[in-house]
Formats: C-alpha cells, sequence, structure tokens
C-alpha cells in the first residue's frame, strides 16, 4: 500500500517536537550521570482518565508511530536551525554530530490498532537509549492522541447507525489538511465504511465516496438541469435535493424519469424530510434510490433518527465525527516508568532496573514496564489485569501488547487496514452490554492492579 | 523566511480534498451548459455563526492558503490514482489532461489575517473558472477554519493572562502533528509570544520556547542532582519543580545555592504553590526567579489564579489552546455566490453576472460578492456595513476584502507574522468592551446589511 501521501514527510516533521525533548536531549548527551551508566529509558503512553462520555477507548495510530520511529533522522538544515537558537548557543558540537547520525535502535511494544482499551493501560512501551526515547514523545502521542480520539468517536456513531454505513466527511472541519487525513483513518478503523478524503483513499487504501455539492446545483440555470446532467455522467452518484426545496426537488426529479441511484438531504427536519421524500420515490417507482443523511450529525441524532423509523440508508458525518466535537481531546501522556542503567565501576555489561514514578499531586504514575491481559468469558470482555512485565500472567488471560520494533528493527508485520477494522469491530463486540451505551458518564470497566504493582506505591524521590 | 517546514508538502496535499470536489470538477469540465458559457465561479468564505462562547473570530491561515492556490497542482501519481477510481471510470481522458495543466488563473481577495470578524462576513472570495474556484473548497476550509478557531482562543487566554506572556506548548494534544504547527502559528497571531514546538519555529520564524520534563528528572537517582545538571547546561532554563513534591523541591534547590532563572509548577493547587514558591524564592535571595505555571490551563482558570494575586511571570498553556477544548469547531462554509457567464449565442467576451444563494431552510446564503465597510469612531468598532462589492461604501467606513491575487498573479505581499500579530493586537484593542469579557454567550456586534443585499433576499430556483 502506497504511504507517499503523509509518510513522505516525516523526514520534514523530524522537528514537529517539543523544544524541551531536544533540549533534554542535549542534557541527557552531556551528563556525566547518564555517559556513565549508558541510560536505557523506559517510557509508556497511557491515558490517565477517559474523555468525557466515553466509557473506553480504540487505540489507532500505530502504524503511523512505526513509520515514524523507523524512519526518524535529522537532516543538515534542521540541525542548522537548531544551533541558531539561542538556548544551545553553548552546546557541544558532538551533540549535534549525535542528531546528523540519529537512529532509533531500541524496541517498541504496542497494543494492536483497534484494541479497546481504559485507563492506565499502556498503550505503547518504548525502550531505548534514553535521548532516543525521549525524542519519540510528541510525535507519539500526538499520532495515537488524536486518531484513537476519532476511531473512539467513529465506533459510537457507527453503533448509533446499528447496520446502516457511515462515511466520513469532515475535512473541512479537521484541525487542518493533514488532521482531516488522520481523521478519515481513525474514522475507518473505528467502523466507517470509508471516506470523502480523496488522499486519504489514496495513502491507506481507504473506500473513498463523493456525491455533489450545492455549488453544482446553483452553477446551471435550474436544478433539474443540474440533476440531468450530473445523472447522466455519474449514474450510480447521489443527488443533492435540498438547495432550494427538498420535496419540491424530489417531486422534480422522479417526475422528469430520472430514476436516482441516491438523493442526499443536508438540512431542515431530517426525519420529516426522509419520510416524504421516500414516499414521493416509492410512489414513483424508485424503490431502489437510497437516501443518505448529512447535516451535523452525531451519534444521538443518528440514534434518534432511527429509532422514529426514519427510512435511511446511509449517513455522511462530518464536523462532529473529525473533531470529536463532544469531547476533543484525548489526553495521552508518556511517562518514564524505569530506567535501566549499568555501574559505572563495574563495566561487566550487565544492566540494573530501576523503577520510576512521578508523585505530584493528582498526577501520579505507576512505576514499572507493564504488561496487560485480558480476560474474555463467553465473548464478553471480563476483566483486564495490570502485571509488571516480570511477573506471571494470571490464567486465561491474553496478553496485550506485543513487541513491533526490536532493536531497531521491525519484527512484526502490520495488519492491513481492513484488518485492523475487523478486528476493532470485534473487539467492540466484546463490550460488556454497560458500556455500549451512548450514554456513559458513570460505566468504569474494570482493570486490576496487581499486588506488585499496588506494593511499589509510588516511591518517593530519595534526596 | 522559510516555509520548507509545511509547504514544501502542498504538491502532497493535491489530494487532501472531499472526492466531490473532483466529481463536480468533471462534470463541470464536460457540461455543455459550462463549456458554452465558460462560467466563472465566484464563490465566498464565511461563518454563518459564531462558535460558541465567542463573540469575534480573528481570522488566521490566509496566507497558507495564497500558497496552495498559487502552487496546487496535480502530478500523474495523483491523477493515475484518481483514474484507478470506479467513480471515474467512463470519464474522459481529456479531464484528466486538464488536471495534469491545472493552475490557478483566477482572483483572491480576503481581510487580512488577523482581523476581527462577525458571521456573514466574507473572510475570502475567490473569482475563477468554476472548476479551479470549486477544486480549492476543502482546503481553504479546513486551513482557515482551523487556523482562526486556535487565533481567536489565543486572544481570548492571552487577554485573561493581562500583560503576562503566554506560550503555546499544545502539540501533544493537537490533532495530529500538522495540527501542532498550525495550531502554533493560529496561537501566534491571537497573541501567544511563542510555541513549544520546534518545526513552527522553523518554519513560521515564530519564538520557540522549551524548558524540562518530568522524565528528565525521574532519570536521575535524585531530583537535586537533576536540577544541577540541567541548570549547569542551560542557565536560562526552567526548572520543574513538581515530580515529586513542589515546596520541597524548591527548598532543595535554593538551599543548594542555585539561584534559577525560572520554575515551572504543573499540577496541584497552582495558587497555594505559586505563593509559598515566591515567599521561598524571596526569602533565599531569589527575587528575580521566574514562575511559569502550565497544567490544563485555560482562560477561565487564568483569570482566576491573577484576580487572586498568584504571583505568575508567564503561563504555558496546551491543550485548552491547541484545539480550543470548549469550541473545538469552526464552521466556515465557502459557497457559491455568484457565477457570471457568456452569452453562447454572442460570443463577444461580455460577461453577464448572475447573483446566486442556497433557500434550503436554515442553511440560507446572501448572494452576490460582497465587501465590509468598517466603522471606527474614537478607537471603538462602532458597525460593520455588509454591502455588495458594487455598492457605494458608507462614509468613512474602511474596506476589509483586499485582492491578493489577481489572474493567477499575486498582487500583494503578505505581512510578516511579527506583522500580523502587531494588527491582531490592534483589532483586539478596537472592541467594544462588551465583547472583550470573557464570557460572552448572548452579545451580538451589529453587522448592518445594505438595502440591496436585503432586496435581493434568497431568490428561489427558477425551474
Amino acid at each position: 500500500m502506497s504511504n507517499n501521501g503523509i509518510y513522505g514527510e516525516i523526514k520534514k516533521f523530524a522537528l514537529t517536537t517539543d523544544l524541551y525533548q531536544i533540549i533534554m536531549a542535549a542534557a541527557y548527551f552531556s551528563s556525566p550521570y547518564h555517559r556513565e551508566r549508558k541510560t536505557i529509558g523506559i517510557f509508556e503512553m497511557f491515558i490517565r482518565k477517559l474523555p468525557k462520555n466515553r466509557s473506553f477507548i480504540i487505540v489507532a495510530g500505530v502504524e503511523q508511530v512505526i513509520q515514524y520511529v523507523m524512519n526518524l533522522h535529522y537532516d543538515d538544515e534542521q540541525i542548522a536551525y537548531l544551533q541558531s537558537l539561542e538556548v544551545f548557543k553553548d552546546i557541544n558540537k558532538e551533540f549535534f554530530d549525535y542528531l546528523r547520525r540519529f537512529k532509533f535502535t531500541g524496541s517498541l511494544w504496542s497494543v494492536p490498532e483497534g484494541t479497546v482499551l481504559f485507563p492506565n493501560e499502556p498503550i505503547m512501551r518504548i525502550e531505548a537509549p534514553i535521548i532516543e526515547a525521549q525524542l519519540l514523545e510528541t510525535y507519539i502521542l500526538s499520532i495515537i492522541n488524536f486518531q484513537s480520539l476519532i476511531a473512539t468517536k467513529a465506533a459510537r456513531i457507527v453503533s448509533a447507525a446499528t447496520h446502516k454505513p457511515v462515511v466520513e466527511f469532515g475535512s473541512r472541519r479537521a484541525h487542518g489538511p493533514q488532521a482531516g487525513i488522520l481523521a478519515a483513518r481513525g474514522a475507518y478503523v473505528g467502523g466507517c465504511v470509508g471516506t470523502s478524503n480523496t488522499l486519504a483513499g489514496k495513502a491507506f487504501g481507504i473506500p473513498v465516496f463523493g456525491t455533489m455539492a450545492h455549488s453544482f446545483i446553483l452553477s446551471h440555470e435550474n436544478e433539474l438541469d443540474a440533476f440531468k446532467e450530473f445523472n447522466s455522467m455519474f449514474p450510480t452518484g447521489f443527488l443533492l435535493v435540498d438547495t432550494y426545496d427538498t420535496l419540491k426537488a424530489v417531486t422534480k426529479l422522479v417526475s422528469s424519469g430520472i430514476r436516482p441511484y441516491g438523493v442526499r438531504l443536508d438540512s431542515g427536519d431530517l426525519w420529516t424530510l426522509c419520510m416524504e421524500t421516500r414516499k414521493l420515490l416509492d410512489n414513483a417507482g424508485c424503490k431502489d434510490t437510497k437516501i443518505m443523511v448529512s447535516g451535523d450529525l452525531n451519534e444521538h441524532s443518528i440514534s434518534k433518527l432511527l429509532a422514529d423509523g426514519a427510512p435511511i440508508d446511509c449517513f455522511g458525518v462530518g464536523t462532529e465525527l473529525s473533531t470529536s466535537q463532544d469531547s476533543p481531546t484525548l489526553n495521552g501522556i508518556y511517562k518514564l516508568v524505569a530506567v535501566k542503567i549499568r555501574n559505572p565501576d563495574n563495566n561487566n555489561g550487565k544492566y540494573e532496573m530501576l523503577y520510576k514514578s512521578k508523585t505530584s499531586v493528582g498526577k501520579e504514575t505507576y512505576p514499572g514496564p507493564k504488561q496487560i491481559g485480558r480476560l474474555i468469558k463467553g465473548n464478553v470482555l471480563e476483566k483486564d489485569y495490570l502485571i509488571l512485565e516480570s511477573e506471571k500472567l494470571p490464567d486465561k488471560c491474553i496478553l496485550l501488547l506485543k513487541r513491533y520494533v526490536e532493536d531497531g528493527n521491525k519484527v512484526l508485520e502490520m495488519p492491513s487496514i481492513f484488518e485492523i477494522q475487523n478486528y476493532c469491530s470485534k473487539q467492540l463486540g466484546l463490550l460488556p452490554e454497560a458500556l455500549k451505551s451512548l450514554d456513559v458518564e458513570s460505566v468504569l470497566f474494570p482493570v486490576v492492579l496487581s499486588q506488585k504493582i499496588k506494593s511499589l506505591g509510588y516511591p518517593h524521590d530519595p534526596s
């Protein structure tokens, strides 16, 4: 599958990171403490709490992260820019030479894309020389936070639409052109049948859909001429019938003898208009003509339309989906959970692991590299166990974190986007009924902390 | 100023558009109606209503739109992808040859970046052969909607912070890596002093800032060693003091003899911690040490902290700013307001203008190419007049829309990002007091519709 659409620019995106990552990299590089110990950092990405109105998240964006990790490097122009910054004026040239040679040499574990996950469960773990692991933070967070946010929202909308197809239409309201592409991918993972974003189609192989806009109708001297012309060129297209008066348009359309493949309604009282449109179509013998509905839809309005029996065949959802409007941020974080250091006085190559955790009030983190053991009973998620990687897995559990990159090499093939969507759909099928509800303010899935993690508590600063 | 950071990829972004734009382009291309009339389309971009909690918007992203318009073209690989799509299987090869030769030949008017604007006022107007104007829609909306959203949010936050500097810190929560870059630019337009996003610094010349993360502290065996090491390398850096216990950390720090340039507090009861930290610093003779505060801040929490007298020198604002979390979408639209057509029977080159407007219930648009006349009295915005371009400007008004591109050529130089920020700051200074309030649910600025626009009403479909 061609990835030129967005991956070609990873080189250009090397500096899409918080400056403090590069400042810390310079500090690690020159640190006598870390140089002597050849410190390996172990970082985990996870969310502390669920976004508003959500009872789970769907992880998406893993493929983009791995592409980034495998391809990140810094070119001369980027390094020259860094060297021009006041903050780096006293930093030794060796650090910039290091950046020029940068290549990720560590390991990356991740849950598979499309996995349903809960707070405090690691989405990813990175183990690498501490500079390398530190430099990845911003990009990883940015990719996973956003695609997972959208995949999660899409799952809600697709669930509300029951068996009707939902197409992602939100590129014009997504947070910039690239967000539109990434939203299309996240939405597909979460269950949409496709997107209107053409580049997302090209880059990811996602099905692309397009109808027509009001401007096409307006550009003609009358509506019917526009319909006729469009329909003769695109006989399987959806005709947009709400530019002037929806029911008049449908009447004109069927009276003219056109048997449209589909019509799209984008405004007004959608329930009434769908009912009346269906009648007009059926009475004219256009029983196969599909009705697509769009226009500021979300999971709640879709659910209501269908519960009220609106005869809708498919949905186009834009703004609310591609920005996750009711809950527009996923607060995933990337935290140091352990370091491995060599004894500087005894260079026999053996590393010692030290667990690490923050104790800031309200922002505490659990120490140590972790795994998730998932228990499924009778095709329903029963509970998850959060354990240290070194602990024994409880009986009958599935391990969720898999190693995708080892010592800088990809060791696990990525599934196709179709396989990811399929896996995600199965994951959603395993959710307990209470978590499937659209109104989920207070539902919490049980994630059981191992005794060992509990006993470690939050170690305080020893100084 | 180097734009390689994000502009280099415009070629790659040619397909970052809704597929229906390309479908309609194919239909216009083959349309006997439009071919005979050589139809020119006139589109305007505007918002129908204000986002929640906003009483104005600040326009941002104009420079990116003009870069896009001047550079958009389609390469062979992109065209091959389009030709591979089922929807285009019967479309004549001539259309794809046209796309291969595509170059924008029309004109673009825009209000200057940083302008304060209100609903129904055109942000931009495009006049071009209808295919060209149509193909620009998705990208223009995506860029202007997002950057304006963030510039507007930034203006609120900066206003709440009174004279204290605000740095944009939100790349990890922005909607993908490019959104982080664009958010940094929008935030700068709206008044932030800079960003943590390194590429935004390189691409736009915006000041970049960076402190340190908890991982740097955690990676050392004790906090004080980490402070010492960092401070010796970056003596003007901000030390992050909340990894374990904020006040203990500050005490350790000043007792060790370090006189930090600044400290950053990122969690806990910020008011109490700021007061106590300031006392500890002052008592240790560190009166010049600055206090920076961050951690899920927004305009309301900043306003409250300062009103309560918290001794804060600067703010880092991330998630809430870079996603405009309380109001995460700007619903800008791009609508056909007129066409110019040649009489097919009398090819004397004269064009006739036909006004166009939608009449969909709740989504009506005003016809005709428009201008904005702005009346300022005694350094305060008094009112705006929305007039047809052909109408006489009311007395003492300033015209807001300027032509940046004429017949495919740039005819107006873009201001620098510093000039844009400065202009925006002056615009904000002109706002009536009621509109400056952070709590603005019901404040509406008077935009007066000209008699001529009112009399045109919403023309209905003549068929």
